[in-house]
C-alpha cells in the first residue's frame, strides 16, 4: 500500500511502460438528436497483456483511482505473453442519464465473475446488477463484493472501472429486429413460463455485452489477455497487487464465541478446546467487548472484560490469537467520535458517524486508534461487519444519496468502503511489520491482496458452496462459516465444507457452548446439551483434524496467489474452461492445483460428479478414478468427497492443537499414482520446500530453504485405505 | 382522453384557476464545493387541495407530462376543501448523479402507497425502490406497478413526478449525530441479528422523508390535501382522471382457457358451463390464438380457430365476452410489424418489436389495427402480458439504456409502458362507445380511470391479499386470480378470495379443464379427473354465486370510486388511520363503503381479526359482532370471513349464469341491524338506484332511475342464518 495520490495516472505510468499516446475519445463522439453522443474507443496499452480504453470523460472516483495497493508490475511482466488486444474495443454512448458501453460475445462464449455471487455461476443470457446489498436474495447481481470484472471462456478479462452500480446485460439483450418475415404456424405451446419465455432466447447466438452505468459521463475500461481464462483472472489480480499471502495461523481453525462472553467464559473456552483436542488457532469476540456496539464505540467494556491486555496475553500463552468484531459506524460515546465527526458523511448509522474512508486522513486516525489501543495490545485481527449496504432488514445504512467531504457519494461509497475499511485496519498491521487475516462483509475490485475473507449473514450451503466457487473469479476470498444445523448431518456437512475454504470458522456469536455440544440455538443458551454430544463432537474434531493436515498444502495454495496470481480457491470452468459440462459445475471446488472438493448437502439424495478430464483418485482411499467419468455419491458418504489429480506428490501435516506446535510442521506425504507431480511451496518471503518421488526407486526427496523447515515422517505411496467408514 | 398536447402546462391551466405565479427555484439554489446544488422551494396551488413545488430544471418526460386523461375538475372543485398546504414544501439537492429531496415526517406518522407491493403495508423506516420488475421477490419497493405517491395517516398525500426508478427512505435515513456523549454499559446484547439491528432505529421519532433520483436534473411534487387519508387518496384519484366504472359484465365471474385450446374446445367448455350452471361473463383466450405469441403477431392462428368471427358470435349468443391475451411485443411476421418498425425503440423483445408507446402515433397505429381486426369482430377486452421488466426470469424486456424515437430512455419508457399500451386499446373502445374491462400486468401513476386490473404470475395467496389491501392506496385494481392450487381447502380460499376482489377469474391456462376437477396439474392435463369433482365443482359454484349476489353492490362502489375517487378496495388503513391496530391489519379489506373481508388462508390455523370501531355483523348469518373486539376464526370455517357495518341496507343480486340475463337485478335486500345507512347506486351516466328502510314501520323503499331497473324480491331484516353451515 502507498500514499493516495492520483492513481489513473501513476497506474498508467507504473505499469505502461508502451506509454502509447490515448487518444480523446471524446473527440471522435457525435451527438445526435436526442442528446446521446455515440463513442467509438481503442485499446491502448498499460501493461504486459493489459490495454484500456476510455469511453468520455470517466469519474473521478473509480476502483483503479481509488485504489490503494500498487500492481505487482514484475510479476506482470513475467505473465504469460499475449500479442494483440483479444477483443474489440468498446462502443460507449452517452445520454443525460448516464453512459452505456457494448462489449463482443461470440456464439457459445461464456462469461463469469462479477464478484461474490450467491445465486448461479454462468452469466450468459442474464442481467447482473452490481449493487451493494446485505442481503442478496434472487439471481439479480447484488452482493457484498460485487465486482464489475468478468472473464471469458475465450481468455479474456473485463474490467469496467467504475463505483457506479452498474448493470450488465450478458447477452439478453438484443437489438430491434428490422426485417418482417412470413407467418410461421403456431404449433402447440409450452403450458409454463419457463417453456414460453425460452422461445426467442438463445445462448448460442453471437451478441453483445450491454453495460448500464447510470450517472456516469464516461468510464475507463480494462482488458486483460490470457490467452487462457485463467491466465487471465491472474492477470487481473497481479494488477490489484497480487493475491493475499495469510500467516499460517490464519490457515488453523477459527471459532468465534457467544456475543455475551466475558473474560472467564473465554478463558474457560480456550481451556476446554485444548483439553478436548478440538483443534483452534484464532478466537474471535463479537459485539459484547465494546461498551456500545450499534454504533460502536470500539472500547473494552470492562464489566465483561475487566483486564483485556491480560485476557489477550493469557489467551496467547495458548496459542490463540485473537480477533475482535466491529462495524465501521461511530456511536457519540466513542473516543473516535470527536476526532472523525469531520471526517464523516453527511448521514448517520445507528445513530453513529460514517467514516470518509476515501479520505486517507479518516483512514489514519481510525486506523491509528485501533492500532494503538487494540493492535499494540495484541490483537491479530478483526471481524470487520456492516460495511455493505441494506435493503431489508431495516435499510439501516447510508443512503445513495449520502455526501462525503472528501467527494464520493453514497453510492460510490458503498462500493469502495469495504476496501477503505479493510485498508485502514491493514495498514496498521503493516506499519508494525505483523501480518493479520480477518474477516469482512464487503469488498470490491482489486481485492485479491487484501487479508480478509468475506462472510455473510446468509446461511443456504448451496449457495455458501456456489459463493466459494465463484469468488475466484474476482479475486475474493469467502468463508462458508458454521453457525447453526438443522441436524447433525446438517451440521457435519457444513464443517466438512469449511474446512475446505480460505477461513475455517465455526461462528458461535449466538450461542454460548459449540453447536456439537447442542444444535438447538434454545437449547444451547440454556446450556441444556444433548445427550450423546461427545460423539458428535468426535466426529468434529476429526473434521477439524482434516484442516491442520491440509495446512502445507494450502500455504503454497496461497503461496502462488501472491506470486502469480492463481486463486487458491476456484471454480472448475477456470481450469476447464472449454469442457462446457465441467465449466457449469457449480457445486464443487478446486483447492490449490491439484485437489478437487464436491460436497454433499445435507437431506440431499446424495450427488453426482462428473470429473474432469485425466486420471484422479479418491483423497481418503487413494482409489483411482477415471476423468470424464460421471459418479453418483451417496448420501451416506462419511466423508467429503474429495479428488486429487493422478501423480500428485500432496503433503499431510500432523494434527496440533494448533500451528504454533512446531509438531504441525511434521508431514506423512501421499503420493498418488506415479508421483511425477511434485509438490512446491515457494513462498514470497523466499521460504522453499519440495517434495519429489521417484516412482521407480519408490524413494522421496525433500528440499528445503529459509525459516520453516518441515519433516517428512513418512512417504505413503500406496493407497491408503479410509480409516473411518461410515 | 386526449390528443397528446404539452400537459404540463395544461394540467396547470384546467385545475388551477388561481394561478399563482411560480418563482424557478433554480434562482435560489446555491452551487457548493462539491458540485452539490442546495434548493429550497414553495407550494404553488395548481388545483382545489392540490400544490405543486419544483426542484431545479424537470425531465420533460414524466407521468403528469406524459398524462393520456385529464383530471376529474368539476369533481375536484366538489371535493372536502383544504385551505392551506398541509405540509413544509420539500429542500432539494441537484448533484451530477441526481436528484434528491427531503419532505417532512412527524413522529408516529405512518406512509401507505407505492403502487402493487405485496410484501408490508406500512413503510415508514422502510426504503422503497420503485423499480418496475416482474417478479418482486423482497420487500424492496420493486413492483409490477410502483408509483411514486404515498399517503400519510396525518392525512395528506405526495406525488413525486418521476418516470425514473426513484427511491423513497421512508424515515430510515438520519443525518449524523454531532455531538458526542458519555460512555454507556453496553447492557446485554440481544442474540439475534434483528434485535442487533433494531437498536438505533425508532419509528417514533420525528424523522424525514428521503427520496433518491438518479438521472434527473429535477422534479416536480405535487401535494394532495385531506383533510383524512382518504380524502387525499380520493383527491388524487380524480387529479389522476376519476376512478374507472366496469361494464357490469366485467364484474361476472371470468374463465381463461387453456393455451392450447381450439374452436371446438372453447364452444365445449363455454355449453358445460352454462349446463353445469357455473356462471361465467367472460372467457379469456391465452396465447395459442395467434399464429406465434412469444412475440406476437395478433393474428389468429387458423389451425386452431378456422372461423373466429364465428366462435366469438357462438360465444356471445350463449352471454359470453370475449379477452384475449397478448403483449406488446411485434413479431416480424406480424402485419403490425412494417407500419411499427419505425416507431419502436432500439432494442428488442423475443425477436419483436417494442412499440414507442409514448408516441401518440405509436398508440393509435398498434391500436387501429387491434380495432379493426378484433374488436370489431366482437372482442370485447385485452389481458396485456409481459409490459413490465425482467431482473429474473431470463431478462428478456427491454434494457433501460434503450431508446425510444419520441424521447423516452428505456427505464421511463418501463415506467410508462404499461399505461401507454393500456391507453392504446382502450382508446379504440371508447371511440367505438363501447365499455371494455381487462388486465395488465404493468400499470403507474395516475392509474385510476384506466378499465384495466393488474395481475401477476406471483402467487402466494398472503402477498395477493397483501397486494389488494396495498393497491386502493395508489389508483390501482388487483386481481389475485386463481390457477391451479395446493389442496382443495387452497383452492377454495383462493376463490373465495378473488371474488371479494375487482376482478374475480380462474387462470386455466395451463391446465385444460377448471381445477375443481383435477388440481395436480400433470393429471389434468392428461384428463385424469378426481374421483369427487362434482362435489368440489359444487363448493366452488357456491363460491362464484357470492360473486354475482355482490355485482349491485360492486357496482355502486365503482360508482363512487368513478365519482369521487373513493377507492372500491381499500386498506383499513384508509378509514381508520388513527386505530394504530387496524390500520397495521395486512390480511383484510374493505370491499365499498361497509363490507369488511378477512380471508382465511389454507394450512394455517385460522386467523385472528380485530374489527374496527362501531357495531358490526356477520355478514353470513346476521350476527352483531362489536367493534373493536379481537376475534379467533378456526380454520374449518366454512365461509370466507366478511363483516357489514351495523345499520346497512344490502342488495344481494339473484345468482344467475351471466350479468346478461335481467333476473340478475332481482335483489334480496338484506338489512343488518336498523337499516340507518341506506343504500345508493348514483352512475356517472345518471342511473340510481336507492333503497331505504324503516326500522319502525319495517318496510323498506326502492327509488329508481335511469336504463337499469331492478326489483327487490324480499326485504330481509331478521338475521339470516347460514344456509350451508361448515
Amino acid at each position: 500500500m502507498s500514499k493516495s495520490i492520483n492513481r489513473r495516472q501513476l497506474g498508467m505510468g507504473l505499469i505502461a511502460g508502451t506509454g502509447l499516446a490515448i487518444l480523446d475519445p471524446s473527440m471522435l463522439g457525435q451527438k445526435n438528436s436526442k442528446g446521446t453522443r455515440q463513442l467509438d474507443s481503442r485499446w491502448s496499452q498499460v501493461g504486459p497483456g493489459i490495454w484500456k480504453a476510455t469511453i468520455g470523460s470517466p469519474e473521478a472516483i473509480s476502483p483503479v483511482s481509488s485504489r490503494l495497493v500498487e500492481p505487482r508490475s514484475e510479476a506482470l511482466r513475467a505473465a504469460t505473453l499475449v500479442g494483440k488486444p483479444p477483443l474489440s474495443p468498446p462502443e460507449g454512448s452517452i445520454r443525460p442519464r448516464g453512459t452505456s458501453l457494448t462489449l463482443p460475445l461470440a456464439a457459445g462464449e461464456e462469461i463469469y465473475g462479477f464478484g461474490l455471487q450467491f445465486f448461479s455461476v454462468r452469466n450468459r443470457g442474464k442481467k447482473r446488477t452490481l449493487r451493494v446489498n446485505a442481503d442478496p436474495r434472487s439471481d439479480t447481481g447484488e452482493s457484498h463484493a460485487p465486482v464489475p470484472f468478468y472473464v471469458s471462456s475465450l481468455g479474456y478479462g473485463v474490467l469496467v472501472d467504475t463505483a457506479r452500480y452498474a448493470t450488465f446485460y450478458c447477452g439478453g439483450s438484443r437489438d430491434k429486429p428490422d426485417l418482417a418475415v412470413d407467418i410461421e404456424s403456431g404449433g402447440v405451446l409450452p403450458m409454463s413460463t419457463e417453456g414460453l419465455y425460452s422461445k426467442g432466447l438463445s445462448e448460442n447466438q453471437s451478441s453483445k455485452i450491454l453495460v448500464d452505468i447510470p450517472g456516469a459521463g464516461g468510464v475507463d475500461v480494462y482488458l486483460f489477455g490470457g490467452p487462457t481464462t485463467l491466465d487471465a483472472v491472474r492477470r487481473y489480480n497481479l494488477f490489484s497487487g497480487g493475491g493475499v499471502n495469510p500467516p499460517e495461523w490464519g490457515l488453523g481453525f477459527w471459532y468465534r464465541a457467544s456475543a455475551n462472553a466475558t473474560n472467564s467464559d473465554l478463558v474457560a473456552f480456550a481451556q476446554e478446546f485444548r483439553e478436548r483436542k478440538i483443534p483452534c488457532d484464532v478466537l474471535g469476540l463479537e459485539p459484547g467487548w465494546q461498551t456500545h456496539a450499534y454504533s460502536c464505540t470500539y472500547v473494552w467494556n470492562k464489566e465483561r472484560f475487566p483486564d483485556p491486555v491480560g485476557l489477550i496475553k493469557e489467551l496467547k500463552s495458548r496459542n490463540y490469537h485473537v480477533n475482535l468484531w466491529e462495524h465501521a459506524f461511530i456511536h457519540p460515546s466513542s473516543p473516535l467520535f470527536t476526532p472523525m465527526v469531520n471526517l464523516s458523511g453527511n448521514k448517520g448509522v445507528w445513530g453513529g458517524l460514517v467514516p470518509d474512508f476515501h479520505d486517507p486522513k479518516a483512514r489514519q486516525i481510525f486506523g491509528d486508534f485501533h492500532g494503538t489501543t487494540l493492535i499494540d495490545s495484541g490483537i491479530d485481527g478483526f471481524k470487520l461487519d456492516e460495511c455493505d449496504n441494506s435493503d431489508y432488514t431495516g435499510a439501516w445504512s447510508f443512503s445513495e444519496v449520502s455526501q462525503f467531504p472528501s467527494g464520493p457519494d453514497g453510492e460510490q461509497m458503498h462500493s469502495l468502503f469495504g476496501l477503505g475499511y479493510q485498508s485502514a485496519l491493514w495498514k496498521q498491521f503493516e506499519q508494525r511489520k505483523r501480518s493479520t487475516y480477518g474477516l469482512v462483509r464487503s469488498s470490491g475490485a482489486l481485492a485479491s491482496p487484501y487479508p480478509f475473507v468475506l462472510y455473510s449473514d446468509l446461511y443456504d450451503h448451496r449457495q455458501f458452496v456456489r459463493a466459494l466457487v465463484n469468488s475466484g473469479f474476482s479475486g475474493l476470498l469467502w468463508c462458508p462459516e458454521v453457525r447453526d444445523a438443522k441436524s447433525e448431518e446438517d451440521l457435519i456437512r457444513r464443517l466438512q465444507t469449511v474446512v475446505f475454504s480460505p477461513l475455517a470458522l465455526i461462528n458461535g456469536w449466538y450461542i454460548p457452548s459449540p453447536p456439537w455440544k447442542q444444535l438447538d440455538r434454545k437449547k444451547n443458551n440454556a446450556n441444556d446439551f444433548a445427550a450423546n454430544w461427545e460423539k458428535l463432537e468426535g466426529r468434529c474434531r476429526e473434521i477439524i483434524g482434516w484442516r491442520m493436515q491440509l495446512i502445507c498444502y494450502l500455504r503454497a495454495a496461497f503461496a502462488r496467489y501472491a506470486t502469480d496470481g492463481t486463486p487458491p480457491f476456484r471454480a472448475l470452468a477456470l481450469d476447464w474452461p472449454d469442457h462446457t459440462g465441467i465449466a457449469r459445475t457449480e457445486d464443487a471446488w478446486m483447492v490449490g492445483d491439484r485437489m478437487l472438493v464436491a460436497p454433499l448437502f445435507a437431506g440431499e439424495p446424495g450427488r453426482r460428479l462428473t470429473l474432469p478430464p485425466g486420471q484422479w483418485h479418491n483423497f481418503w482411499t487413494g482409489e483411482p478414478v477415471a476423468g470424464g467419468t460421471t459418479i453418483d455419491i451417496p448420501a451416506a458418504t462419511h466423508k467429503i468427497p474429495v479428488f486429487v489429480m493422478d501423480g500428485s506428490v500432496f503433503p499431510l501435516a500432523s494434527i496440533t492443537n494448533s500451528t504454533a506446535d512446531p509438531a504441525s510442521r511434521n508431514l506423512e506425504v501421499r503420493v498418488f499414482g506415479d508421483g511425477h507431480l511434485p509438490f512446491s511451496l515457494l513462498t514470497p518471503e523466499g521460504d522453499s520446500l519440495h517434495l519429489t518421488w521417484n516412482a521407480a526407486t519408490r524413494v522421496g526427496t525433500v528440499k528445503q530453504q529459509g525459516n520453516y523447515r518441515y519433516t517428512v515422517a513418512t512417504w505413503n505411496s500406496a493407497s491408503p485405505t479410509d480409516s473411518q467408514p461410515a
